[in-house]
């Protein structure tokens, strides 16, 4: 849709990068790109360019699939060797909304007192910004496109789908399969997700607790308002096992993770007459739980709860949604802590090991290396004038490229 | 839309009523006219025709309002002086469904084995005609059409509206108001609605309960489940307050009333997405009330238990909708003891005096004379198959026959 003119690494005359690839110009020209989900929008043709120029091998994958628009997605590789480890993020993003309700144009990249404004600043054309600008600079000291990374200690990749602020189905999921599929090994991946709350710095994630949804249905018997001994109301009911739903706290947490915490997202019984008692009522919930849990052992605890609370009064049925997720854990170890000591050493932050928030692409990538998430301060994501100061994008590239020194100083061969 | 062919009262050949209307061939070409809410469909037109060959006086009243279909309906009188004793009812019907399931046309009149098929054979042209054919004979022994009823004991009138089944904004209760505009009095009131509920005179009637209704909305904030301290989901406060509304009872009924009772028919968040903590739900009630309230001292009631409920840790608000109903009684005397002993000689039972069920128009008419409500047995109505025995509604028109004869010699000058 847009012609974005790539730049070039290594191109850039602003000056004010602290290396070769300027982190914040790569970050405007992905910003220019409408890449509005499922749209390309020119964002990976020009990680494509850049990166092809820097030595990288690059895949561009289509992703499709039944009843859900096609997605463009990408890999790109540096070294032949392994260990591999992985920058993963995404370079769709969620609409802008009205345009005219932003400070400066949603797609235009404008820098204004030090601040980044546009929509995926933060979430996270920044991150991609960084570590790709990062890993070109770790190309070109290794040799870059004529040695075609054969002199470095391994391998640095890119795995960016355009389908993650989307149902997800046609990216990050099935691209790691794709590369599986060819024997193409991660080590270590570290997304670039939003992570930091309030500074730069403050909170890593080394986990996310998981996901089951699913949905009550209370059965009843329709009826005139009227006569309603020949009718069955679902909705006091429904009421009731709400109530033994919220019980009980499901947990306490543990030393990485919050307590798990269930909450009922919507009720809905759609009857728009007042003279009608309804035949059904539905709720459905979500439960974001810790390792305290699979998605098994929780499913049979809400229907536990279900059935001591509907006794022998109350018609229900349940279904959990057939896409739950499992909590997962990057337990402290060399990986965590060589991100932590980078970190620090960028930001002057020791950052928070966290697992707390929603679920992330983190959650398909743990099933094949462990993972962890660091990024910019999420605080503007998915909001009108999302910025981030410009100084934060290339503190955050510094991060990165700390990673990847001590990712091969520990890890390397 | 349709064009059936009046019966002229005093021209069939059918042989088989009891007296010179048959309210049978009546019935039938009633339910020839397809008057579906709001259409007349020719019902209006096949009563004026009768009734004015019948010396009725008759006025034919289109009336209409903002947002609603225009809608017909009719009055008629036969007789000069008080008092008026007036029969109402609906030509309206409601929509048949799929012809294909009923077992004759529904717009047809089919007699099959002593029954008569048809969408309102019972609710109510089936009621319609026995008032019709019993005023139509009463009508011819005073004199019919050549004296315009001056040797009448009193008046006889029709009441009809084709919106009871609709909005019933453009019917009943405009229709008194024109009514009275004109200084047309109404002394008494029967209103021929299906009442019957097993037999034919097992119930008649002297009341209804009120209804009001209203909508509980309990205000939180949005947010991402991921992150519920940020959010403040309004779905476990709504929980709380319907309990608290369910509570106690509000009253155990009295004499000539069942309890007050209260129910949830619809909750409504429309919150489809599984991560979102919605900001607001909400719940919409009726209650039907007897005469231990008004609807001033039940929304205050209802209030009261809400803010019990809520304490400091709910938000909340309730709007109660403008158009309630008070209840009401036609306390037992003269006029209900004649229409118990018209139904015990016609049927052989003695009703029970009742205020059960949904409204009617019967709300309406309550505020211009005394009324009661008595017909047909309401099983089948609005349901596919619809029907009645002919042999009721000739049992009901010499029911409303003895109610006219006993009004003249009770109330008549
Ligand atoms: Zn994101
Ligand atoms: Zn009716």
């Amino acid at each position: 849709m847009a012609d974005p003119t790539p730049v070039q690494a290594g191109a850039d005359a602003a000056g004010t990068a602290p290396s070769g690839a300027d982190p914040v110009e790569i970050a405007r020209s992905l910003i220019r790109c409408p890449s509005v989900t499922p749209q390309e929008g020119g964002a990976l043709a020009c990680l494509e360019g850049m990166l092809g120029a820097a030595g990288f091998t690059v895949h561009r994958v289509k992703l499709t699939g039944p009843d859900t628009p096609d997605v463009e997605n990408l890999y790109a590789r540096f070294g032949t060797k392994g260990p591999n480890l992985c920058f993963a993020g995404h370079t769709d993003v969620v609409p802008p909304g009205d345009p005219s309700h932003w400070r400066f144009p949603p797609f235009e990249g404008a820098i204004h007192g030090g601040m980044l404004y546009g929509r995926g600043a933060v979430d996270m054309k920044g991150g991609v910004a960084a570590f790709v600008a990062a890993g070109i600079d770790f190309a070109h000291s290794h040799g870059g496109a004529a040695s075609e990374g054969e002199m470095a200690p391994g391998s640095i990749s890119f795995l960016i789908t355009g389908d993650e602020e989307g149902p997800a189905i046609n990216g990050t999921e099935k691209l790691l399969r794709w590369l599986a599929d060819r024997d193409e090994r991660l080590d270590h991946c570290v997304l670039g997700e939003p992570s930091s709350r309030a500074v730069l710095g403050d909170m890593v994630k080394i986990g996310r607790r998981g996901s089951l949804s699913g949905t009550l249905t209370v059965h009843g018997k329709q009826g005139h308002v009227g006569y309603p001994h020949l009718a069955e109301n679902p909705i006091p009911g429904l009421t009731k096992l709400l109530a033994g739903l919220y019980g009980e706290p499901l947990d306490g947490g543990n030393t990485h993770f919050q307590a798990s915490n269930l909450e009922v997202v919507s009720v809905d019984v759609g009857n728009p007459a007042y003279n009608v008692i309804p035949a059904e009522a539905r709720a459905r919930f979500n439960v974001r739980f810790n390792e305290l849990w699979t998605p098994q052992t929780l499913a049979a605890e809400i229907e536990k709860r279900l059935r001591d609370a509907a006794g022998n009064s109350v018609r229900w049925s349940v279904d959990f949604e057939a896409r739950s997720s499992d909590s997962f854990l990057t337990a402290p170890g060399a990986f965590v802590e060589l991100a932590v000591e980078a970190i620090a050493q960028a930001t002057g932050q020791r950052p928070e090991l966290s697992t707390t928030g929603g679920t992330s692409d983190a959650r398909f990538i743990k099933d094949y290396c462990p993972v962890i998430e660091f990024g910019l301060v999420g605080t503007t994501m998915h909001a009108v004038d999302e910025s981030t100061p410009v100084a934060e994008i290339q503190a955050l590239t510094r991060v990165y490229a700390g990673i990847i020194e001590r990712y091969f100083a520990t890890f390397g061969r």
